[in-house]
């Protein structure tokens, strides 16, 4: 439980990392997929591994170095609470769909391997699924299954009218090719919307991607839910992974927002971030972005979630984002809570993607 | 020629443009693709319209307001010798293939209807590609040609062994569906890039895009061969079209540079720009990027090529790029002039994509 270190210098605003606290921060600024990609916080899983970091993040020095209002709190962007009233649409037009054409959208899910976090994050899809009415499709196959068997599946499921999307959980047995796997979904029914050709469309102006990625469309979604205003505005992503940092980059530029991306060999990461009126944070690192990264009023969303250490809790950690929740909330205008904030929204993304393309191949509106 | 207006303040930072001078500015920041996709400058056709500018755009105002060496003047990154370099280098590399294996490259070009420009463009190709070498094919089809048509041909130089690389000259007749004509081209054959798979390839890390569009693609190149650091650096690209500025921000970020990207949306355009140490700028707006815009010491890549009136010019105009040169020169430490800047790169980056594809076809390094 104690492989990561962080050090912290004495005024608390820069951070370092030591050579042996790499495991969560191996892939540089690039989240490790299944802390997010699921659509579930992780649960208290025995293969967490936490960093190891003061529980709190605030201290006097930040307060004293930054002009903002100890007592001021920016507006909590609820991820939990509007990913419910999402499930809850969603429920209704599934219901709708089926009154009206017969018709129950279906999402496969392929695990390959005995993972007990994968077994997790494909139980509580499957549970969301049928909260909302949509029909699940489970198949678990061994660790030492051949990569031609996990095609044939998808084979399967492409051809087969009643599943709408197929979701090939991550990450696969060494021995396959993760890369070959996935292009074999139908681009139809890539609900993760990972596909080169989707992110391709995704880029373009002109072009309509068939699916969003869903964490990232969940960051959107939160905006427009919360009435935030994107257009003309400055946004900063931390983070370039493809699966969030990038297309979040992207639908924030189809949005008309000028967007920057800062990464693990950006510099002055603080500087620039301190620009942004909206930051997505997606990268991984417990509290990186602290209160002196953001401009007062900023608008955060905060998609990293990140298990560090705490002896006062039974399970011996709690889960933090990427941002410096104490110290930024004092001066962002609106944030998300980690957990509670983009978390619960992936699975409503993926149940809506879902529905979308059941929607389409019946061409049901 | 004087469809275009362009009103300059007094004090020669804020330019506007009249309602009736939208017709280059149309595309908001997208530059015209005629205009630089074909890797030509375009020559003295009587369909360009110039935009009606003061013929120098420096003025005492800035270099009163900017602290400026007069005398100082940036290095000049000299596309035209570049591409010429890397033509030869590219025909060294054909005539090895041919002694070698027998294959000599191929590139299809395919002209729907009579436009001038386009046929010039065409015919440049055409010229570049005996410059070096590689075999052209062409395709002249009437203006009434049926989409179907099109796409036959286009099938047929898919199958033809002895075509690596088919480029589709745009714009197409309005009775046709640029898209779906693009998209009928084997990706294998996309020397253009323009594929939103090659697209998405490009924007993900750990893929690798078939072919980089040509002209984001010779920018890169241009600071690859000027030994200028990218890694680290923050780059703002001014435009997002599918041809240069969203591909050239791609191809930045993949090289470890941390990218905005500034568009017809952004309210600070010029406060941004002055951040970055490489600015690539893609919009189509004679003289937009003025000397205040620029860091000191930055490096300037200039993709737009802009007709504007001159009197004093047999032809009535003179082309300018983006960026106000002699404004700029004096802030930055190297900048492309226009033209002879990134205007040739674009058809020598064809040719190389060309060839790629044509050893790639043929497995040979």
């Amino acid at each position: 439980m104690n492989s990561a270190r962080m050090i912290f210098t004495s005024d608390c605003s820069t951070v370092s990392y030591s050579s042996s606290g790499t495991h969560l921060l191996s892939s540089g600024f690039v989240l490790p997929r299944r802390y997010y990609s699921t659509g579930f916080n992780p649960l208290p899983l025995p293969s967490l591994r936490t960093q190891s970091l003061p529980l709190r993040c605030s201290g006097s020095s930040f307060v004293s170095s930054v002009s903002v209002n100890p007592e001021a709190c920016a507006k909590v962007i609820d991820g939990k609470a509007t990913a419910k009233q999402i499930r809850e649409e969603i429920a209704i037009e599934v219901s709708r769909m089926m009154d009206a054409i017969g018709v129950v959208p279906g999402l496969a899910v392929i695990l390959v391997g005995d993972r007990k976090d994968s077994a997790t994050y494909v139980r509580n899809k499957k549970k969301a699924c049928e909260s909302v009415g949509i029909k699940s499709f489970e198949v678990n196959l061994p660790e030492n299954t051949q990569e031609e068997e996990v095609l044939k599946f998808i084979e399967g499921f492409n051809e087969d009218p009643a599943v709408h999307g197929i979701l090939v959980q991550l990450p696969l047995p060494s021995h396959m090719n993760e890369q070959s796997v996935l292009n074999a979904v139908s681009i139809e029914k890539d609900v993760d919307g990972f596909h080169p050709l989707n992110i391709g469309r995704l880029a373009m102006r002109g072009r309509e991607p068939s699916f969003v990625p869903c964490t990232p469309k969940g960051c959107i979604e939160l905006l427009h839910r919360y009435n935030i205003d994107i257009k003309g505005k400055r946004a900063v992503v931390i983070g370039r992974s493809n699966i969030v940092g990038m297309p979040a980059a992207l639908l924030l530029q189809r949005e008309d927002a000028t967007i920057t991306i800062v990464h693990s060999r950006t510099p002055n990461a603080e500087e620039i971030t301190r620009q942004a009126d909206i930051i997505i944070a997606a990268v991984g690192r417990a509290n990186m972005v602290r209160g002196s990264w953001v401009k007062p009023g900023a608008v955060i969303i905060d998609v990293g979630i990140n298990p560090v250490e705490d002896a006062k809790n039974s399970k011996g950690y709690k889960l933090v984002g990427d941002v410096c929740y104490d110290e930024a909330c004092k001066v962002a205008s609106a944030i998300t809570p980690v957990p509670g904030g983009v978390g619960p929204m992936t699975i409503a993304m993926l149940l809506s993607n879902t529905l979308t393309s059941a929607r389409r191949a019946h061409d049901f509106r």
